[in-house]
């Protein structure tokens, strides 16, 4: 299976869904108001910016390996995962601080920006209008979840599992912003992160959710979540890794925005534990430091890379690939989703954004 | 009826059901880390300071007057809507820069409150908290609706209405705050906004939700958005009056906030109408102005008073509550229910918090 051809025609299924549903709110939106519209202009276009979604294929996969027939239903439903990325997304860039994400402003900054030759208070302005379009999109996934086309039971069950998702997925958050403040994480609590952050959310969640949409049972629910936590973790750590490493062009993502809000990932914590005290002084000096300068920036990779602490993220990050993949390999789903499955945990590792 | 005292004993009956939901979530993260327990620690406190718990009080007589007889169903149902409202509140705290609530700190400056001994970006981390806690209570009352004990096909119908309130009231929010940058709003902005901030949200939605779990047909959900628009207008004209007019010891909000924060209500508009240059420009100087004296404010209220605007806002709503009123006394609904919507119509306008 060519996972990058298969990731491609399924963006364009995923794209073209998106669009439409765009395309009537916009027109409602408008019909009340010119603010009203323009907000969902704004939600669109930041959506429809490149995006892997992959959490809309694995919605579809959940579904075909518990032997869903409907791919026009599954396909029609699987958009709401995107509307939750683009939810969380919105809000986590207001928290972050982040400026750029696919390569163009951040929605609030965006507000922002075009506010500012009406409002001596532009920034503000643009936080609220970030608050209001990820509210906004978070009912936009509900909508299509519970308006889809699949027994009622299963639409009930589906909704359960998506509450239970965005809790854990704001309980991340809430560790990832909270657990640090005053002190250092240690692995359990970097691990949990991941976990909760990205793991449950990424992966499991839209797998599961597929799968529960075509009537799956506790058993191969088990099976899709013992692939899909070590794979959602490997999927972070090599999220850390080009947050740190990648090419910024390629990322769409602010140049080392990880390091400057302070980010403590593996990367650090690893480092952290193989230098000396000059270089601890070099990391406690850099990261967090919204003025650090580009010769501290570069002294911090270096190292992170001399320590061999790059190294062993990504050691860490294929155990947890291969770990994922055996449990692929030992099921018995369908040739087609093995081949999905397996693809795109090799995938995850060695994608460049 | 007693409405003072049906409002009294329902509010233990949700209180009640408030304290267990949330002493469940609290031990289920608190296992996961001390920092979420307190999140949700930080949200069952300002949810459980005194509120009037008047949606989900909508929520039970809409189920009532569709003929609903399983009360406990809709009793441990109907807080979903408190918990909406929370989350409502806790964001639009942040966007308002409210630091007052219910008497007491505001979601957002409690958290800031805490942190400023560990960060020194404690507002900031603030907003962060505040953001995440509304989300956070959003996924409860969602989760809250799909777990309730009603028929699956009921259940998905409320959700959808659900879905449809957030809708309605986020767009209030962006009409409310974007409406009004760089020019003055006109009566039907401000009833736009009255009726999508306001009215759908705090009485027509939680009203039709209850109807709709009872298996409400599309008649008795005409008849109760016929009672519940005009009366919820009325319910946040007489809210903005007590913004200016009440005693903050009473409402528990921020003294003179809407002022400061330059909120354009049925008060400024008509006072605007009807005054001369000088004092047109003591209502510029003032509304909207973070640093305003006492004596500006007291200017202002003056004239609002004095121009007969007062009088005029407090006509338009009690014709507001005339005509829902009349929809309900010539509706088919139990004496029970009638003598409910009728009361609460009155409490409306005559309460003092």
């Amino acid at each position: 299976m060519d996972i990058e051809k298969t990731l491609r025609q399924f963006q364009k299924e995923v794209n073209r869904r998106l669009v439409d549903f765009f395309q009537q709110k916009i027109k409602k939106f408008k019909k009340l108001s010119p603010v009203t519209g323009e907000m969902v202009e704004e939600i669109r276009n930041f959506t429809m910016r490149d995006g892997k979604r992959i959490r809309p294929l694995f919605v579809y996969y959940g579904y075909l390996a518990t032997g869903g027939k409907n791919k026009k239903a599954i396909l029609d439903v699987c958009i709401f995962a995107e509307l939750i990325h683009s939810y969380l997304l919105i809000h986590d860039d207001i928290i972050d601080r982040d400026k750029i994400r696919r390569g163009e402003l951040t929605l609030h900054c965006r507000y922002s920006k075009d506010y500012r030759k009406l409002s001596n208070d532009a920034d503000f302005l643009g936080i609220c209008a970030g608050i209001l379009a990820g509210d906004l999109t978070s009912t936009f996934s509900y909508e299509i979840l519970a308006d889809s086309n699949f027994l009622m039971e299963l639409k009930n069950k589906a909704i359960k599992r998506l509450n239970q998702i965005l809790e854990d997925v704001i309980n991340g958050q809430i560790l990832d912003i909270f657990l640090k403040v005053g002190r250092k994480l240690n692995k359990e609590d970097i691990f949990k992160i991941l976990e909760y952050k990205t793991a449950r959310y990424t992966i499991e969640g839209p797998l599961q959710i597929g799968a529960i949409l075509a009537g799956a049972g506790s058993k191969t629910l088990q099976i899709l979540s013992q692939y899909a936590i070590p794979l959602g973790m490997a999927f972070q750590i090599k999220d850390d890794i080009l947050g740190m490493f990648g090419d910024s062009k390629i990322t769409g993502k602010t140049i080392d925005s990880d390091i400057k809000e302070g980010k403590q990932t593996l990367l650090i914590l690893e480092a952290r534990q193989r230098t000396d005290a000059k270089q601890k002084k070099i990391i406690a000096g850099t990261l967090g430091n919204i003025n650090a300068t580009k010769k501290q920036i570069q002294e911090l990779k270096k190292i992170v890379r001399e320590t061999g602490s790059l190294d062993y993220s990504l050691r860490e990050a294929k155990k947890l690939v291969n770990r994922a993949k055996i449990v692929i390999e030992k099921s018995n789903f369908s040739l087609e989703v093995k081949q999905f499955l397996i693809g795109i945990a090799d995938y995850i590792i060695q994608r460049e954004k």
